[in-house]
């Protein structure tokens, strides 16, 4: 079934309406609907509200007693995408490792460049925590650019002494707004959706006017010293322009005595546990996560 | 406790008069003690005897009705280590996967250079798929000069058409005869056993006089293009010269479209899992290395 699967959903991208690097006001709705088309599963529950003044949507899976709390970070190139649209795919991470999620409508660029995203998470993490009363049984996620947010998060917390979370976990991030990468090259022809024009412009939204350099490390964590972070799990595909910057972060962890996992799935696409639900290799790649979770639990056991 | 557990080990290793770069005649047999000093457990039973004509070591597990053959190659610069001395750490990740073991004592440089090595291991391996009657339930596993074995007996069923076995695992492969990864500089210090002198050395026992290059993608994987390769496993310790063998093995293999993962412990030296006995991060590595394997025999449900 997978290759008929793979064969399906690049297709579906290829032919989708949805361009990262057209207009926000237009691509916004549309990267939107694609993201709601079905309805949720019947055991998601989603509440709205706020933590440390920042906008979020909790979501909570029925029948689960959650041992901990899922904080997440939508993609859409830091101008696009929303807490709710996220919804699926974090819950389909929560489920597998019976959590909760907070998933955090950040401000999006070009309205709020930089650094009002990283500064919106950090609240809401920070508030998190005091909610929690601590940090053993948190985990951050994000996608795309909201991996670029979750590594920008761990590197604050470092800078400012506050608890890392137990892990984080990061699908297809974002993480050389340099642009830089191999990848956009030679994956061109294979990523049906994603091209180094888009990214560009969506850079252009998230640093314009700011005079921060897309090579600082507050903005591309792979030019980051690393030490320090909690265990990564990474996972990417290999039909994505975006490889390179999931490889390279990997690689920089590692050299600086993070403990990390990259896992790379051959033939699908960016952030391809999107589509877990049609695609046998994005619900395998949620349940590798979902271990890699709850062995860093503080419940854990092994 | 892994704190203390890591620095015995770090400290067991600077003090041992093991020597990767001294002369065989007195490297094999310190190795060989090393490997062997304490007995194995006592579910390992073990026979010698051959494939293709190869010396090997088969180990079964009492108890175990094998699903499959681990199919292990020794580490030990390509001149030292033997089967035997591999029992051990080949043992631990069959056990934690139902699989029986063939360990292969493939001829030693300097008396055997390239390619004795990799054809006893072709040919053992060929022996091994007519004896299973398949591939499906085979999994090659390979330490440090045995990762490099592994991955260029993979390579060269490719180029013969001969079935892939269903995955590998490659535990500080030595990927690069070239000795030019970075790391032999970053980690030179942290690494308690392993200098680029030493790799030189074995090198040139392993290519002296057969007019290979080290750059050649026969004897360095990284330099060889991967396509079709099986599902790759890649472990390695933060604390060793061979990271980047390791790091750069798993990015070129995402390039060319291999399913890979790649796990890199922090704080661990090359082959830590050979330390699973009093080292939680090893025995947490052999089971990850366990999972995978699992997750890839034709047995497997998901």
């Amino acid at each position: 079934m997978s290759e008929e699967q793979r064969a399906a959903i690049h297709q579906l991208l290829r032919d989708a309406p949805f361009d990262l690097g057209g207009a926000v006001a237009i691509q916004r709705p549309r990267l939107e609907e694609m993201l709601t088309a079905h309805p949720l599963p019947d055991d998601v529950r989603t509440s709205t509200g706020e933590l440390g003044g920042v906008p979020v949507v909790f979501v909570d899976l029925a029948g689960v007693d959650a041992a901990g709390v899922l904080f997440h970070l939508h993609g859409g190139g830091f101008a696009l995408g929303s807490a709710m649209g996220s919804v699926e795919l974090a819950s389909g991470l929560a489920r597998r490792t019976g959590l909760s999620v907070v998933t955090v409508d950040y401000r999006l660029a070009p309205e709020h460049p930089y650094p009002a995203a990283v500064d919106d998470v950090v609240n809401a993490y920070r508030a998190l925590l005091a909610r929690e009363g601590g940090s053993t049984n948190v985990v951050v996620s994000g996608e795309s650019a909201g991996g670029n947010l979750a590594l920008e998060l761990l590197l604050a917390l470092r800078a400012e002494g506050l608890a890392q979370p137990a892990a984080a976990v990061l699908l297809s991030p974002m993480t050389d707004l340099t642009v830089s990468g191999e990848s956009y090259r030679t994956k061109a022809a294979a990523d049906p959706n994603i091209t180094a024009t888009a990214i560009r412009t969506r850079v252009g939204d998230y640093l314009g006017g700011t005079g921060v350099d897309p090579a600082d490390p507050r903005v591309s964590p792979i030019f980051a010293d690393l030490t320090g972070l909690p265990p990564l799990l990474v996972q990417a595909g290999s039909n994505e322009v975006l490889l390179d910057d999931a490889t390279r972060l990997a690689v920089r962890a590692a050299a600086d005595n993070v403990a990390v996992i990259l896992d790379v799935v051959p033939g699908v696409p960016h952030v391809f546990q999107a589509f877990a639900a049609t695609l046998d290799e994005g619900a395998a790649a949620l349940d590798r996560a979902g271990r890699f979770i709850g062995s860093h639990l503080a419940s854990a056991t092994s």
